[in-house]
């Protein structure tokens, strides 16, 4: 599975590669490295996979789905880069590199953001990436509430509420479930979409992403609490130096270990009645337990 | 004329009020609150005002055109909120009241952002927005353009290079395309493919939006040169405070007005073809060279 994760990785770098737009001699250069720097070469490109993984499970190959990876990738750049900001996390290291503000400045990282939504809209929307109008909107719709107030941009809010509140286990799922869970769903959804799934095998699959995206933000949690800054590549101890509520702050290590290898099992489960053919998408939720990046 | 402006704009007010979320009792309230503050009640609406006038240019009623209209004004109150920001233009005050970021917090002002650019899309994915998925998508594309590296986003890096370095007349044109013509032309674009317009009348369309929008912004430069802050409702002065090329510092206030002057005769040529149907769009342009807001 992690030879998958490596050339499906390999494809969408490619495939950002041609989207986005090479540096010209201009006095834009700056921001289009800059855009180029926040999204190439760095990440484990978990949700273009997830989007290339289910899109196979119903037949579709990559190549036919490459562009609404890229897509999505570039929707979770966005957010990282935004989340970076000083007046956010203030985070100085991301991927093992100085975050686009550090490397740049934070005028420019804010245009970045912006215009990494802005462009993976503009990839939905081109007739490129799915011959069918109604299908393309569908994709948008989806990306758009997935990154929206209903999901990421409600999570890092509510993030910035609980820094100085602080929340309830049942308020940090809820929080995960915006901020991490919405576009992890929204990337297996788009597979399916565009695979041609019915809606019963779309169900299914969105029951394996909401229980997989919220055992990664708890493992995320454990990373930070007790991987090392230079494996992870980016500062850890950051949650409990914030006085953050995370899992592992609520429940303890050794809970909330277990509590991400039971939803690990159950998004396994939810994907038995596609038999063999689901074997790497459920390697994949063991992958996210174990990770150590 | 006037009277169809703050007619439009009161319909357009509507749409937004319904598009935007109610703030509701959760950790989402101050957000949601903010995001309303950015939007309603304000601003001139010249933007859906001409997408509206341009659609009705082709027969098409405003109800028809009315959710575009306000995916436009949406995608315009985001940039504004993200240009204001303290590492970007730091501006207290805008439509005579405290910037979002003054009103809020700087957190809070990039996350409005980014959910209004988010909605702008949504709104324009949403089959309630035309039946046709294909012509959707198309203007889709087109906002994401108008918005994109190659146009606001791309002037506004120009912008913040320009403070720097200086510029050259021909390149504060350009700038200005980037940056205030690319959605004005996106506006009145829209507003023909909604209505069905033939290529020939897009075109027409396109060059009257072209003129109107480098007026605009040339009159905009004269009101910071000359206006008061209590009319305008932002902060005048602050272009030559801040030592940046403009249209007057590099022409004179007269030659510039002259300028303006040629264009919006231009524009209004432009639509000679249409009759009196254009009667509107053509006083639109007058208006632009006499307002003094």
């Amino acid at each position: 599975m992690l030879d998958a994760l490596r050339h499906d990785a390999a494809l969408v770098e490619a495939e950002l590669d041609r989207l986005l737009p090479l540096p010209d001699s201009g006095p834009r250069r700056r921001l289009q490295e800059a855009v180029r720097y926040a999204v190439l070469d760095g990440g484990k490109r978990l949700r273009p996979f997830l989007l290339l993984q289910t899109a196979r499970l119903f037949g579709l190959p990559p190549a036919r789905a490459l562009r609404a990876a890229a897509a999505i990738e570039m929707l979770h750049c966005y957010s990282l880069v935004h989340d970076d900001l000083p007046a956010m996390d203030d985070s100085d290291l991301r991927r093992g590199r100085p975050t686009v503000h550090r490397a740049y400045d934070e005028a420019t990282a804010i245009l970045v953001g912006d215009a990494l939504l802005t462009q993976a809209f503009a990839v939905l929307a081109d007739p490129l990436t799915h011959p069918d109008g109604d299908l393309r909107c569908k994709l948008l719709s989806g990306l758009a509430e997935a990154g929206g107030i209903a999901g990421m941009i409600g999570g890092q809010a509510i993030d910035l509420v609980a820094e100085q509140s602080g929340l309830a286990l049942a308020d940090i799922e809820e929080l995960h479930a915006y901020k991490t869970g919405a576009l992890i769903m929204e990337a297996c959804r788009a597979g399916a979409l565009l695979g041609g799934a019915e809606q019963q095998e779309i169900e299914a699959v969105l029951r394996y992403a909401s229980d997989l995206g919220l055992a990664f933000q708890i493992v995320d949690d454990l990373l930070d609490a007790e991987g090392d800054t230079l494996a992870v590549g980016k500062p850890v101890g950051q949650d409990a130096a914030a006085g953050k509520a995370t899992f592992v702050s609520m429940l303890g290590t050794e809970a909330a270990r277990a509590r991400a290898g039971e939803l690990v099992q159950r998004a396994k489960d939810s994907l038995a009645y596609f038999g063999g053919r689901a074997a790497i998408l459920q390697r994949t939720a063991d992958f996210v337990l174990t990770r150590q990046v």
